[in-house]
């Protein structure tokens, strides 16, 4: 391979053609991007940060009248599917939307009284949004309905500031509002293409926050399973505890008793479920099971025992419309709007992982922003036909992908069924336990306590573990949504750390190649004798600038104590890798002007390597290309090392921008 | 050059020697860095973020003696040029004190104006801490002092809640409060080597942040100089404007002619500095010559007009204890914390950097925890002698270089002729009037609005100048810390942004090289056939996960179309170049693979090329590496390319970990 020579060039102006350096030598130039006015630029920029997946590329080079069926499939996506809907399809359609129906009826009215709302508006909830998703959602195996979590904080959130005793419907007001306000935002979200906000929430975040929510749901339903009557309206770890034993005397065994034995039952059906995927119906089916035999039970029991409460009168009928509940003033609004945020992110981050679970499952492809704005408008709406919060389920989800749903139409078959429940069976409940609702709702959040993805993340990234106590310690002692903040705090300082102090390293030749590695991980590099070359792992920003300035020139520094104590060849010339510097700034421009001062005046030679497109253009903006001259940036370490050696053999007495160096060594002489 | 393949190798276990796939290839390994413990590796991440500079260095290898003498020196600075300290200097010193004494006099008076104190304490402030810091400062040439965006904000924060009129007492306690606070937390954060807080003040931020800092400030002296006695208390532009125009009435002609004309003096003389360095002393002379001559107008007008407010009465005398002052609970501490909080950050960041120019121009070291504890201490120490906070002001740092200063024995002759001021010359200030004051503010922070340095902003970095833009804005009209936390924001939002969405090219191979480089910047890039080379510029975490995973399917989908329309081979592997991309989190791991099992079952290959050391750790940690497979990795994108080449040439039927893909192209046959 003959060895190349790569000098800058400016597209603006003509092609420099430097003469060859040394005979079979070959002149490359490293060059700045293509020219781009400010708005070209800005438009690419744009599109990156909202169109990074370029949505509308289906609609290029078709005819109107495609690309308006295109359009309507992109709005509604059942509009691709339903025409290819076939009877086979129907069947598996029935069985896994009857399966979710059982499973979704128990979890609607646990997961209402978990948000300290009436029981029947968990099945509200169970019946208009999963329609609307089905209409908008792009997701062929997303059982829809209200989750453990998102009901946890909005009943935590709300009730902290409004009684759910003493003032039942200003709290069933705020939270259709909250749930308005977090379909609003999900919707926004979706529409102004910001779906990475989500992306926030990291994964080591969501394992402590899950967690610990779920520990929190679980001690919240001590109250039901011990039959205690006066419970404290707080959330945390302490007050739940003291309460707890503070009102020893108010435990009923009765209560106890059955719920235990319920709760052991249907933590054993989740057991043979998880071991053998197909017998997934025996947990799908345990919930409904439980409620139906503790119905019976307390119905048999009723005349001999007071002890066991039950869920009592709950209304027939269909939702009423609650468009005039919804609260646009008054003091609470902001309560409203806070605890709809919170809950929307959080509703959307499972909603959307879930759906993209299954997804990638079954190899097709969920549209994060189009999900958002499904989900948006679903709780929009629900929160006009009394709906709380909903979104994709992951247990719901997993039984429905497990019972074979091949579309959307299980969710309509699921709808059905609470419609069925809400029209006719509605007195069928009046003897369920309480009890066995924090039975239910314990045997569902058990699944979020993921000791193992902790674990893992402790193996790989003990910052990202870091974050995942955080969040979990933080929900579990101080408050959910102060908990969530901490754990994104320490995901964002975790990026900022990176940032703040970047890796730097020596690099060393492979022996009989052009490539150029780290010194301390290769055996096989070895040093080239009188260069530096480092590598700096990090955009070069203001908020590092300092610290890569005191780090390179305590290389330089420690370079020297190994030079003298090994007799080596005094050092010559810095070369600065620059692949991994990704992005530089105003205080990274000035850095590198100081540091080639600096260095000159100790007559060392300042080179860069392979400067990317972007830094490349900044250097040439802020007149720094003018300065390092045409010598000084090389396409790739190995010519740099070529080309400088080559230039001090032919010039012993160092090349022509170096004059104080010159006199420095002849001085020496 | 021998084409070389480069295999996996895992430190832990044997190395694995693969057959040579190609008569002449040599085999090489990607190797994983040497193993460490969990505590080495912390204890090597916490030396990196606290200990850059490896501060300890000059302590190895020498004698008990000589380490108590260099650790005597790394403490007291002054240990260290005292002893070398000759008469010849002194000259030097004692001029350039002098000349800084002369500007610190008024300036003093002037700055304890702004910050709503009485004028002795800026003079109080211009003895103390010159002082101490002499003792612990590591920089020759820091002029100390209170200075104008420090005494701003003290003003304006403390001043929202307690007025300096009404409670002067109660006010003056919560200044050397807030004053012990700014020093204790700049000692704290130089102690714990945090110093890389006051780094996130990014060059533009501080650009827009002084710019609005000094309109506010010239804003505020409308009062002095117009000689209106009713003046709001607030500090943003609406209300001092409005403010001013209401009360015309109270505008004094005498005192706008003396304040205007003083101040196109000051001006002048300053533009006269500007254009020649070595007439520095006709501006740093000029605000001491305004004084005196004003004050003798005055003195001579004094039976003739009263509508010229004049200092008065000043206490002789030197600073009075004030640690009785300090104030450790009540009501305001909290105010006096965050104060002193904003303060001590801001006057860092000045110190430091001005520290740091001035360093640099003499090509000395300083070293930026060190300074922060030596200003912390002195600010500490100032609070208890009724001093205000102070710290390295640019403005007399210039004067005290350009007056040729050697030593921070200037810093002593300076506090020498305060002390004489203070014992004898303090009734000459009685005359002087307050519009002078005003004058010599506005010509000291007009310099501030540094509108070049912001065109470069706009030039070399849209997002940067917005950043400014914002600070300066957020000053002007909303509030001193909120227009700061903004910009903070701001700042930290671009480094986020860049992570979120970072830049991803296509790669193609320069011909005649094993250089690898972005096909649209370079027109001597080509595509080599059949694959597909990405490389990513940025760490791979959890903000971009999601969104890299759409980008490449993109490019993928693209890249697709562009063989469809140019007949070119089909795609038939995917190499990430991953030089670029310096870290990895769960997250990320989880995308890779998620990536790899996407594209084995659309028959595509994935390899990755030159991950760094820190992401091969955590790849080979979470077992990720076992499931690529030793060929899935290579050492750079020219041996992968040569690699999998030779690999189809010598097995058509494509490679062993591909069944899928083979069977494939067999039924296509």
């Amino acid at each position: 391979m003959g060895v190349t020579s790569n000098r800058v060039e400016d597209f603006s102006s003509h092609r420099i053609n430097t003469e060859p350096v040394m005979p079979g030598m070959e002149i490359h130039t490293v060059c700045l991007s293509p020219k781009k006015t400010t708005l070209q630029k800005l438009k690419q920029r744009l599109s990156e940060i909202f169109f990074p997946d370029d949505p509308l590329y289906r609609f290029k080079n078709q005819t109107w009248r495609k690309k308006l069926l295109l359009g309507l499939q992109f709005l509604f996506p059942i509009f691709q599917w339903a025409p290819e809907y076939r009877l086979e399809l129907l069947r598996s359609d029935i069985i896994s939307g009857l399966t979710i129906a059982s499973l979704a009826i128990p979890q609607g009215i646990s997961y209402a009284k978990l948000a300290n709302l009436p029981p029947i508006v968990g099945l509200y909830s169970s019946f208009v949004p999963p329609l609307i998703y089905a209409i908008l959602g792009s997701s062929s195996h997303l059982g829809v309905g209200p989750v453990s979590i998102a009901s946890l904080i909005m009943g935590s959130m709300l009730s902290e500031t409004v009684s759910p005793r003493d003032e039942p419907i200003l709290y069933l007001k705020l939270a259709f509002t909250a749930t308005f306000f977090a379909g609003l935002f999900q919707a926004s979200l979706g529409l102004l293409r910001l779906g990475f906000v989500i992306d926030f929430l990291s994964k080591a975040t969501l394992v402590g926050f899950m967690s610990g929510a779920a520990v929190i749901v679980s001690l919240q339903q001590l109250k039901g399973l011990l039959g205690i009557s006066h419970f404290t309206s707080k959330m945390q770890f302490i007050p739940v505890m003291s309460s707890v034993f503070k009102h020893r005397d108010e435990w009923s065994w009765q209560t106890i008793v059955m719920g235990f034995s319920f709760l052991v039952f249907m933590l054993t059906t989740r057991h043979i479920s998880m071991k053998r995927a197909k017998l997934f119906w025996v947990s799908a089916a345990a919930p409904l099971t439980s409620v139906i035999l503790s119905t019976l039970l307390v119905f048999c029991l009723r005349l001999k025992t007071h002890k066991i409460s039950f869920i009592g009168h709950l209304p027939k009928g269909l939702n009423p419309p609650s468009a005039n509940m919804l609260y646009f003033s008054g003091p609470d609004l902001e309560l409203a709007i806070k605890t709809g945020i919170v809950t929307g992110i959080l509703s959307l981050t499972e909603g959307i992982s879930v759906g993209r679970t299954f997804a990638a499952l079954k190899n097709y492809h969920v549209d994060g922003n189009k999900e958002m704005m499904a989900i948006g408008l679903m709780n929009m709406a629900g929160s006009c036909s009394s709906c709380f919060v909903t979104t994709g389920s992951f247990s719901r989800s997993a039984v429905n992908y497990n019972a074979g749903a091949q579309t959307a139409v299980s969710n309509i078959v699921m709808a059905t069924a609470v419609l069925v429940t809400l029209l006719f069976l509605m007195p069928l409940f009046y003897y369920t336990p309480n009890v066995i609702l924090g039975a239910i709702i314990i045997s569902a959040v058990i699944g979020l306590i993921d000791y193992q993805a902790a674990y893992c993340l402790w193996k790989v990234d003990k910052l990202d573990f870091l974050a995942c106590l955080c969040s979990f310690f933080g929900v579990l002692f101080i408050s959910v949504p102060l908990g969530l903040g901490i754990a994104v705090g320490v995901s964002v300082f975790k990026i900022l750390l990176h940032v703040t102090r970047p890796n730097s390293l020596i690099m060393g030749n492979i022996k009989g190649t052009q490539i150029y590695h780290s010194l301390s991980r290769y055996k096989e590099a070895s040093r080239v004798p009188s260069f530096l070359i480092l590598a700096i792992e990090s955009p070069i920003y203001f908020a590092n600038s300092t610290y890569l300035q005191e780090r390179i020139l305590r290389w330089i520094r420690e370079e020297d104590e190994w030079i003298k104590a090994n007799d080596g060849s005094p050092l010559k010339c810095i070369i600065l890798d620059m692949t991994a510097v990704t992005a530089i700034d105003t205080s990274g421009i000035d850095l590198l002007c100081e540091l080639r001062k600096m260095l000159e005046k100790r007559s060392l030679k300042l080179v860069l390597a392979n400067p990317v497109g972007s830094v490349m253009e900044k250097l040439h903006q802020s007149k720094m290309l003018d300065s390092f001259g045409l010598n000084g940036i090389y396409l790739a370490v190995g010519e740099a090392v070529a080309d400088i050696s080559a230039l001090w053999k032919s010039q012993p007495d160092f090349p022509e921008d170096c004059n104080e160096t010159r006199q420095c060594r002849e001085t020496k002489r």
